[in-house]
């Protein structure tokens, strides 16, 4: 679709009805779409700053009647070019959304505008004895997290935003409102709206209100780090652990590289191995026996598990640096820019996916610390390049491509959290093959003008 | 849609396709038309017995090119008029695709074909020591527990068939073969086809793979049954349970009219007062730390929580019991037919539901045994009457409508497992406004010739 004719129509209306909170400043129009990784900047025509689902719907009306792309926009963490403004248009900032609504602790649930972000959400919940655990690094907006399927270090035990997400509210292209489903905690009335929406990436519409499950924040809560001789017997570790059904509530895996700028930016000193993070939730005597079944499979596995938290500040220390390992790596590649990728593949080829991934990168002379959320077989690869190495973006392109390749081949996917946006649409196919055209259909079905920040997720029909 | 003209020719091209695995004889299309309650018998113009993908496709195929309706069969054990051919059409038994074509242990998944029954892969499945936790109470075939979105007892802990899909294999409304995903654990890559498909109860095409996720048959497994001396005890009973984050793998409500049946028609010796029949699953210690935090709650409810069984044949006779609640109260009204409906509510009103449900039925003087998987807020009703007693089934019929605005009423929904078929079709704008024609483009984007499963699901736009 070309960008249309009547943009200054659609902006002026918009300007009328919004004042002040539609801006066109070329500061503000950058800001809202740059992302923390080397995608391109490319600016929408307008920032629209909605307050309330009215705004939201009357924004997106103005621009359905002008062919004018719709942008929704949370806190900006995204890392595929979601924000990003390929056929111009107006970005919906949904950040001053932030009201809690209503915390509902009987039914382990609230209810959210888009622009609250989660840690926001968790300060709130923490006299109820409740928290939300999806947690990706940066402190997102739980609207964006929906619309990208984020998850993070809790997802093995407590799902990702698929799984928690039970309802959402959202005004359609036509600036229709709906709600995709009750507060009952399962349904089997109709088509599953919820999880379509949930990581459409704002394609299908805005998303003006989300209901959350919630979960009781466990009795005791042990966090541990346990280091390896090499990434096969960190990745066996983690198999097993699955396997025995050892209700773990995070494990993740540092690669050497990854502890090595992990120790210099969170002031650690961890051994520069490969290191599993682990944390178990339960009552204390149930974590006590989680963690003696964790530690034998791991010294089986060649790992040294004698080094566990239970107090906050030493729990939220180690985190805090976990959730830091993009900036830890960021901050070891100084006046470089970074960028980084995420695959899934199933935890039986973990261990081969990520040393088949190590071996690419020191073949082709690429420093990429790894990361991952290795209990549901996902993980990342940070990369860097000097702004103007061209020759370098080409080279890390090229790995990311084999990574995709590497993943897919695997029976994994292209991406397991960060979404596809404009970054990874060439893989979709690759991916999906005839299910593309399904996805195709839907996206027409719901956006006949392709409205919903176009260019992303969906390919165009070669 | 009117019933196509083309019938004779599309029944000539998959007889010579099919030769006798093609019916269509009386009594083996009356037999794929009936469901255990009283909904209408309308038969399908003939029945294909599809041995394979290929054959799936294949009939889709001359179907579509025909404008023939296809109606997916499992085990026919649906309840809201799923299977019947209210315009006429073939239905394609899937029931000889029962094979199980990979048990992945590591990975803690498996592929099946769609009819494989559940107590089929469980018994496949023993000797891995992983089991297959969704349960409705009849032996259903995976396929379709997957196309109504079945649940059962052990959903409050291990989720639905919405969770439990890893992803499918279907054939579209065109023949085309599509997967809706990877064996990844997640995946952020384009919309979610494989909770789309799951619960679209045959109308988007015909599943004829699935991977599933497995668990860990746990160490320790300890049921028990629990008597209160009124509803509210029980429901409130479940509710601190849940809120106090224990992991309950069961929660089972059957009140004192069910537990009347029950005693009769599977030998036990139980007081005829509201009962909860729970389970625990874990470690030894586990287990036992559970049982005692749960009694404390019950206790103070109420409710006498000192009947426990550990031994396998205890606790399968118990849950015996409990899946043939259904059959027990229709062995309680002889000669009688049997109408069950479902509905789900947020857990903070189940109480009150069930209190004015049990209200509702006395007032009308209506027998009416209440079982529910009330850890979700999901109950059910069974309602008898004689064959031709038809103003006892208008009566029920309007019970049904009131139990249905009651749980609407409550921010519930109007099925939590049982699905919408043909029955519950009214009920589909009541519940779901606006979203209803979001479904509607969607059903018609993937099936723009209307012929999956017509009448079902989706009612027509007014």
């Amino acid at each position: 679709m070309a960008k249309d004719t009547n943009g200054k129509q659609a902006l002026d209306e918009l300007s009328a009805l919004l004042k002040d909170r539609l801006s066109t400043a070329e500061a503000v129009r950058r800001q809202h779409a740059e992302d923390p990784t080397w995608n391109p900047v490319l600016p929408p025509d307008a920032v629209a700053f909605a307050e309330s689902e009215e705004d939201v719907a009357a924004i997106v009306r103005v621009c359905a009647r002008h062919g004018m792309p719709v942008i929704p926009f949370g806190a900006g963490t995204s890392l595929e070019g979601h924000i990003s403004a390929p056929r111009g248009g107006v970005c919906i900032d949904t950040s001053r959304m932030n009201r809690i609504i209503a915390v509902n602790p009987e039914d382990l649930d609230c209810v959210v505008q888009p622009g609250v972000t989660r840690r926001q959400l968790n300060s709130y919940l923490r006299d109820t004895g409740l928290f939300f655990p999806i947690d990706p690094g940066a402190d997102a907006t739980i609207g964006g997290m929906a619309a990208t399927r984020a998850s993070g270090t809790n997802a093995v035990h407590y799902g990702t935003m698929a799984d928690n997400v039970l309802s959402l509210r959202a005004v359609l292209p036509s600036g229709e409102v709906i709600r995709t489903a009750s507060r009952a905690r399962k349904s089997s009335a109709g088509y599953d709206l919820t999880h379509l929406f949930v990581g459409s990436e704002g394609t299908l519409g805005v998303t003006t209100e989300l209901t959350l499950k919630l979960h009781g924040i466990p009795e005791s809560i042990v966090a541990g780090v346990c280091c390896f001789k090499d990434v096969k017997g960190a990745c066996d570790t983690v198999i097993e652990t699955i396997q025995s059904a050892l209700p773990i509530a995070r494990i993740e895996l540092l690669d050497a590289a990854t502890i090595a700028t992990v120790n210099a930016y969170s002031a650690l000193r961890l051994d520069e191995k490969p290191t599993l993070f682990i944390e178990f939730h339960g009552s204390p005597a149930y974590t006590r026996e989680q963690i003696s079944a964790f530690s034998t499979i791991a010294q089986a596995n060649g790992g040294d598990a004698s080094n566990w938290a239970e107090r906050e500040e030493e729990r939220h220390r180690l985190w805090r640096a976990r959730h830091d390992a993009f900036w830890a790596a960021k901050a070891a590649f100084p006046g470089m820019e970074a960028m980084t990728t995420d695959v899934c593949v199933p935890i039986s080829r973990l261990a081969e996916c990520v040393t088949r991934t190590q071996q690419d990168l020191a073949e082709h002379g690429l420093a990429g610390p790894i990361v991952g959320h290795v209990g549901d077989g996902n993980f990342h690869v940070i990369l860097f390049a000097h702004p103007d190495d061209e020759r370098k973006k080409a080279e890390i392109a090229a790995f990311s491509e084999r990574l995709v390749e590497r993943a897919l081949s695997m029976d994994g996917t292209c991406t397991g959290e960060h979404g596809i946006g404009m970054g990874k649409m060439k893989y979709m196919n690759m991916e999906h093959g005839p299910a593309l055209a399904a996805m195709r259909a839907i996206k027409a079905a719901i956006d006949p003008h392709g409205i919903m920040n176009p260019g992303k997720l969906i390919p165009q029909a070669d």
